[in-house]
């Protein structure tokens, strides 16, 4: 049976060059960086080459990166980390409705902690309005972060504006790149923004890396206290064979940006073509403004669960809604944030494609999934019309 | 040259079994835990497989383990995850001044938070005493934390007695195992704490990997919010080729436990004796009550910098106090809270042996090491009589 791997925003596979890179950390090469003796300052070197090529991915400075674990301990670092550090400044902080699970979390444990958080509606493709981040500052805000790029949706969030906008009021803004930094260009310096958070194994490189860009000169308070590794800030013995991944990954990133991306893109938009002719089926997200590899839907009278079964069942690996709540079975708030009935936001579906994917990766799904639908319509009650009055209301994504 | 690893406590090497087991993660085998489709499945399985492990180790339920991306991440969610959770009930906490900077600056930042913390004295073998832990107690008092044993000297706390004492208070007591886990047996039902952190590196499991025992039934903010990885206590893509590192060399820590500790402890005892027949060198920490694998030690008039780099020229590869702050140049707090006189400490030494060190390396060490301390004592002005009086005191360590 044929193999097609559609779940890049879950995770992607380890590059093998990566691999390569990371195998001599994994083998001679453990010394503990901080260990003053020659393997300790060899994997300390290691360590400094990878945050050299970590920051030239996203033009920033080595010493602006700050190695995490994952996306989520960057995100949680940055939105704690600053709203702690400035909170003799104010106690208001804004997100949006787009963000992934790791700040709106982190956002509700603030809020329990005595901080004020507004959080952002969006338009019907998902899009923050910049001007509605200028009304929600108050004198108390000292903190704004918005999404890079939503992995549920692909929709691209207006940083430069929303960085300006910022700036000009003195407050901090952070946003989650964990789904575009490697796979879209990002320059910090045209971003604008104070904070960035990666995760390397979105980009190709391993899983239990991730890294947060903290501008020079900004004051941040650790999320994990300890010795005096990354300059104090983040401590634990660090996983030296991972980072050193993530250094690799983000250099092949770079290197080979323009043509991932070209060929994602391409073979996104045959399947966009190709899954759109099925009846009752909408595009979520920006039609043009989204991740390049990214084609997310909601299909009318069907479970998004029920569908991944099934596609799993012929070899194809999709994804409904964010992969850190795909076990929760719930309709997605981003879905619902951005107006989508929640009947309609059950029936999600999240193909994403890889550097590896092939045009008969594509050609396969466009012959494979209009059977799945036509086989789940057939026994859900709801395509019968059972509920649909209940469930409706205004559809409002567009076709 | 000759080339002899004597720092275990800072990192071990990956035991090649566990590589071997971790290889499929890395490569085929990438899918994300939370994806329903069968690569996702598959890594799944590979978790729990290893939470089982690990649970062995300790003999606690699999469902007890919560991974974690390394040690100090487990000190800072069991310190600060229990005492959030039971503010409401007091703003006491009790820790030793044993601890790892993990623990104590975590206990530090809930200072700053409005907890009050008690840092408890030890005598001079860095032993904390049962009663005055007791005698700590106050009616506020949720959280007593104190290390197994200390990575600087090697001592092994009283922990069943503590457990004990807390436990009588309903107070809750977590110690922090890193040193400990994987290297003496720990069989959590006997030692009694409701938490208990561990590190897969320091029993030849890979950097990035560690994990918390948390008993079951207890409730514990979050440290890294997001999705609902490690039933929404740990959130974060996990980082299964580690995971499944951390339980392989969980596996076979327990499989070769005795030997291990037979092998080492024989290592050890032989260099305790000839490192011990220089003149003016003090072992550190308990004679016997200490790791198996740990010998440490202060020698008077010199630098630990200046040995470390000597012995490394060497090919001999130690520690001067804990891994973590070794770059900061300090005379270790640990050493200060047990009555070493300041200019002694800074002569800290310590070895720490591993599965694979032979008796050829601890000849290596005894052949060589006087010869050091003579080049150091040669040209340094303390061993001339220079500042004796100023910096001396009373030396309480034994010989």
């Amino acid at each position: 049976m044929m193999k097609c791997y559609f779940d890049h925003v879950a995770t992607n596979p380890l590059d093998t060059r990566v691999l390569d890179a990371m195998m001599p950390y994994l083998k001679d090469d453990f010394g503990n960086p901080l260990s003053i003796y020659e393997p300790g300052s060899k994997a300390k070197e290691a360590i400094e080459n990878a945050r050299g090529q970590v920051a030239s991915l996203i033009n920033s400075k080595p010493s602006e990166i700050i190695f995490t674990s994952s996306g989520a301990e960057a995100n949680n670092f940055a939105l704690r980390g600053i709203a702690l550090a400035r909170q003799n400044e104010g106690k208001h902080i804004i997100v949006s409705r787009m963000e992934h699970h790791s700040i709106l979390n982190s956002a509700r444990f603030l809020e329990k902690m005595g901080f004020a958080v507004t959080f952002l509606p969006v338009d019907k493709h998902g899009m923050v309005d910049p001007d509605v981040v200028k009304k929600s500052i108050t004198k108390e805000t000292t903190l704004i972060s918005i999404i890079h790029a939503s992995s549920e949706i692909g929709t691209i969030e207006p940083i430069e504006e929303i960085s300006e906008i910022a700036k000009e009021k003195k407050i901090i803004f952070h946003t989650d790149a964990v789904a575009a930094a490697g796979n879209i260009p990002i320059n910090i310096k045209e971003l604008g923004a104070d904070l960035l958070s990666m995760a390397a194994h979105q980009f190709y490189g391993p899983k239990g890396a991730g890294a947060l860009y903290v501008r020079e000169g900004l004051r941040i308070v650790p999320l994990i206290y300890g010795g005096i590794q990354e300059n104090g800030r983040r401590a634990g013995t660090e996983n030296v064979p991972a980072i050193v991944g993530m250094g690799k990954a983000a250099e092949l990133a770079k290197e080979e940006m323009n043509a991932r991306i070209e060929h994602v893109r391409t073979l996104r938009d045959r399947l966009i073509k190709g899954v759109s002719s099925v009846e009752n089926i909408y595009l979520t997200g920006h039609p043009d403004n989204r991740l390049p590899g990214h084609a997310s839907f909601c299909v009318e009278f069907i479970e998004g669960e029920a569908m991944l079964l099934l596609l799993a069942a012929k070899g194809i690996y999709a994804a409904s809604g964010s992969a850190c709540s795909s076990k929760a079975l719930k309709a997605s708030p981003v879905l619902l944030a951005m107006g989508i009935p929640s009947g309609l936001a059950q029936g999600s579906i999240v193909f994403t494609l890889g550097k590896d994917n092939s045009g008969d990766d594509i050609e396969y799904l466009i012959a494979e999934f209009p059977q799945v639908i036509k086989r789940l319509r057939e026994i859900s009650p709801y395509a019968k019309g059972w509920g649909i009055k209940g469930e409706g209301g205004e559809c409002i994504v567009q076709k």
